[in-house]
């Protein structure tokens, strides 16, 4: 038997895990621990250091509900959600627009809306119309696509925040015409803080951070034989567009509204945004980021 | 603003938390942050599995209880705990014994005993005597040193999981003589199995491990002037006296109950250790591990 010292414990618990029935689990907990303890090495890590990130995580397990999700948060603040993001988009066969994450404010079941439909029940700022095309990577319209949109108001809350989540708010489900066209509706959403109450919060307000997501219109595309989108637009005025605390913006994904005579409704800022859509591999959804239902589950 | 990709990401993160009030926590969670991105990098981790991740992270948090600490089991069977420990050991200006796992089954407040004292209320297996001298490095004895012990029943379960908690048994607190002396009676512990029934027991399942802990007497060792020795000792004929879940075991640390006739009771099975203090720094404790109240704390 070996004495086990700061470097020979991780070749010895990479030994007890060797007879790991599933590849890929065992690919994942060698890459784990081998990181793990690195961190530690790396960082000399103390006893009371370790308590202290024993008791972190501990509170943050104890602090999801079936509503609220904090190892996501803490995975957004930290940017392992848009690295896993990253690396699902790079295995694509092919790109379509950017995606974003999804968050944790999706709901199904959102109203059906025609076209056009504003989706803000009593709006207090002035309207204005996000419209485009659905194509494919080549231009072709995309007709029949399904378009949901769900956003946060004027003041910066998604309606289950403003509401007790009984009415559906601020949110719609659209299809495209025939030309792979759409338009609808909204108020400019307004940027909000992730929930600082939490441990992930005093984290994030320990290093400083603002805490905010700068304002944006979630979008989730699909339509049969593509790769469904997962996305969000970002509105480029925003103070911190530069410094999005969950890191979601790409520059393909920043817009601005504005005066537009092509608009479908030219009396008010448009925003025009045309969404192109990747051909799905055989059985593949693309969804990126969480099911809301599995994280309740989890939550449970 | 720049797009970010799965490498561009860990830049924009640590950028985030440049403005960390504390230097410590800066460097730990850029070094965590750097991992746990190249993590993900490393093994390509998809959405679904980030999100099995983000589920078994949080199955494990809301198992903790005032009594019960899952991440400190999760830490224990990776060998986190292990590695911290060695880096503790590292640092030490001296070294005394070498130290192992102080575990979550100490309790303050045992019973103090006279030398010579059996710590086990209703032995059902034959008594063996525990006996040696406290010295420092020099070899020096180390009168009135506390000695607490504690261990499981020869039916392999703490005082904790066999009755309610309201009896401490199998545990003591002994002094040593003016000549360092200390000897008690016990009968020999079994191995255990670490708590399977929650999800870092499922874990361990699916890395087809026992789970097993050979059998061991921990032991806590204080004294005026010297760094706190937090230790087991571990009996060699244990069948998993090479695979202990949690990386506990060292050579140093592995015992025999054998005859003696040098030990203080002749007629019993006697194991002899010698346990040697390193000094303490001004200010140092030198604990190594959790401190048990604290852990409740972390679980309220």
């Amino acid at each position: 038997m070996q004495d086990l010292d700061e470097f020979t414990v991780t070749d010895a618990a990479l030994a007890q895990m060797e007879a790991t029935a599933s590849p890929r689990l065992k690919q994942i907990m060698d890459a784990a621990v081998r990181h793990l303890h690195a961190f530690a090495r790396d960082v000399d890590l103390t006893p009371e250091e370790w308590l202290q990130g024993i008791q972190f995580l501990t509170a943050v397990g104890q602090a999801c509900t079936p509503i609220r999700q904090e190892f996501i948060l803490l995975s957004d603040v930290l940017g392992l959600s848009a690295v896993v993001n990253a690396l699902h988009d790079r295995k694509a066969r092919e790109l379509g627009s950017q995606s974003s994450l999804l968050g944790p404010f999706y709901r199904e079941g959102a109203p059906a809306l025609p076209l056009g439909a504003q989706i803000v029940h009593n709006p207090t700022a002035p309207e204005i119309v996000l419209y485009g095309t659905v194509t494919d990577n080549a231009g072709t319209p995309v007709p029949n696509a399904l378009i949901q949109v769900w956003q946060t108001s004027e003041r910066g809350l998604y309606d289950l925040q403003e509401g007790h989540g009984d009415v559906m708010d601020m949110r719609g489900n659209f299809r495209t015409g025939a030309d792979g066209k759409f338009h609808f509706r909204t108020v400019r959403p307004l940027g909000y803080s992730i929930p600082m109450d939490g441990p992930v919060g005093a984290l994030v307000h320990r290093q400083n951070r603002h805490g905010m997501r700068p304002s944006h219109i979630h979008c989730l595309i699909s339509a049969n034989g593509y790769r469904e989108l997962v996305t969000a637009l970002y509105f480029a005025d925003d103070p911190n567009i530069g410094s999005d605390t969950v890191f979601g913006v790409s520059q393909s994904l920043v817009v601005q509204a504005a005066d537009d005579p092509a608009s479908p409704l030219p009396g008010l800022q448009a925003v025009r945004y045309d969404f192109r859509l990747a051909h799905a591999a055989p059985g593949e959804t693309g969804r990126v980021g969480a099911d809301p239902s599995k994280l309740a589950k989890a939550a449970e």
